[in-house]
């Protein structure tokens, strides 16, 4: 009999690694809280769709395997707390939310209390996993990580790359957090360098093309750059995105965690600052400066509120 | 007959260019005024090594283009004073160096005096480039990067990609600088990344295999990543590496233009503050904070010179 895993949220992330698993010949148990997500998978070969949790836990073999691809926090812990009830000792489930590394060492403590198995596993690739396969980052038992083995191995881009048993439990989502920490760097950078290009007005650059020309032999080639060259060359100007950049918990977690380390992370430390600037969240402070600049010096103030 | 360039300077960058565009069938005529660089070259195939630099523009059939890649600064411009003296009117120069696009600008309006053109190119790919192609960012007017092209396409990754004319005199180096800065701003994430996983000690991770793993399907995967999983899996200790970082002009140029323009870019900016510090250049800075420590708290201080 094909082995099978049981996938609860098939959101973005999970209804497309739902897929992933199918298509690698294994079986996919499939439940969403919400219908529409269970309606979007049903069908597919593979992918049986239930409708309730405790039916999923019915239809696995055991010892079970339930991968939870809910958002961090309060769904994620509420699903946990219900699945306790259902699952039997020796169950593993596998967390891929990008969860708080020290909610994962809790979590796992917590589970192994009623003799569940936690594992803890990072997941990166976004809408592209899909085609391109996943990077996974796991920590948890050796013996527990085995289990989920078979599938990790189909999400990954092969089967011998591109996942890892970090470490113990917490090392997976630990090492998931410290990635979205360089992305957040990484992006920052690509930005500002293509804010410069375009500033250079008497140059007349042309951001796309020259996004195009850097995919190729040059040191700053990477998969973001790959991205960017794709949306410049449908849209150089970008007047139709708001220049707002949503954060997530990942990069406060990683500013938090330098902080507790005592390690320095300026770079990815000021990459979050600037998102929390773009969000308008500097406002205060900007209204202080250009208030101190009248006190002392009589400089003018820009009185619309909107400001710019 | 197979059209020739001209290559002076015949370093890490210069000797791999001539071996690449004579392995495309183009001609060669190299020269450095170093006879070990010559040395180097002699006995390549469709490579013509001459000894002074009289030699190699007698050699070149009209137009010439000759290509310096040399030292930014006065080793380019004592060469560039001398090449004006032995070329003809349609003669091409193309400054290969990583060039303050200023300056390049200058020197474009400065040969167009005698008749002479000059293209400034960004050259981007380092000692992989003999493999992998460069990647070729070109300023200059049409004429005269067209007389170049061939050269441009066989020192490319492919005939088609990975080179690009940027704009006017002055667009090749201003796009490089962008793109160096760029590349200060990923060094440093990536860098603060493995320094924060390697930090955690009690989740003992293995950066060599957790930066093998980063290469495959996550959002962070990049040239520099490749890089880097190749050098930890050699040396993830790195102890016989000293923590010290230099930079060249371009990260610097990238910051004084983003000053000039108004245009933020704390990132690239702060990655570069950083490189100085690794240099030992915010010791003084950091003395005083210590000893105002002192002054206010009565705080210790650490006597030993050295510090750390």
């Amino acid at each position: 009999m094909v082995d099978s895993i049981g996938m609860v949220g098939l959101g973005r992330m999970g209804g497309n690694m739902s897929r992933r698993i199918a298509r690698a010949g294994l079986g996919v148990v499939a439940w969403d809280r919400a219908a529409g997500a269970r309606m979007g998978l049903a069908g597919e070969s593979g992918v049986t769709t239930v409708e309730t949790l405790a039916a999923l836990v019915q239809a696995l073999p055991a010892p079970r395997v339930v991968w939870l691809m809910l958002p961090a926090g309060r769904p994620t812990e509420e699903t946990l707390t219900e699945l306790r009830g259902l699952l039997a000792a020796g169950d593993v489930v596998v967390d891929g939310a990008n969860a708080w590394f020290k909610d994962s060492m809790r979590r796992a403590r917590e589970l192994a209390g009623d003799g569940l198995r936690f594992v803890d596993a990072g997941v990166s690739g976004g809408v592209w996993g899909l085609v391109n396969g996943y990077g996974l980052m796991v920590g948890g038992e050796a013996e527990s990580v085995g289990r989920v083995e078979p599938f990790l191995r189909a999400l990954a881009p092969a089967p011998d790359r591109g996942w890892l048993h970090c470490g113990p439990s917490g090392a997976g989502h630990y090492t998931k957090m410290v990635h979205n920490g360089i992305e957040y760097g990484l992006m920052q950078a690509y930005a500002e360098g293509f804010a410069l290009l375009r500033a250079r007005e008497d140059l007349d650059l042309d951001v796309a093309k020259i996004a195009e020309a850097w995919r190729h032999g040059t040191v700053i080639r990477s998969w973001l750059l790959d991205l960017t060259a794709e949306f410049l060359a449908e849209d150089s100007e970008l007047e139709s995105i708001a220049p707002i950049v949503a954060d997530s918990g990942e990069g406060r977690w990683t500013a938090i965690e330098s902080i507790e380390l005592g390690v320095p992370t300026p770079v990815m430390t000021l990459a979050l600052m600037q998102r929390f600037s773009s969000q308008g969240r500097g406002e205060y402070a900007d209204r202080i400066l250009a208030r101190l600049r009248q006190s002392f010096g009589g400089h003018a103030v820009t009185r619309d509120n909107k400001g710019r």
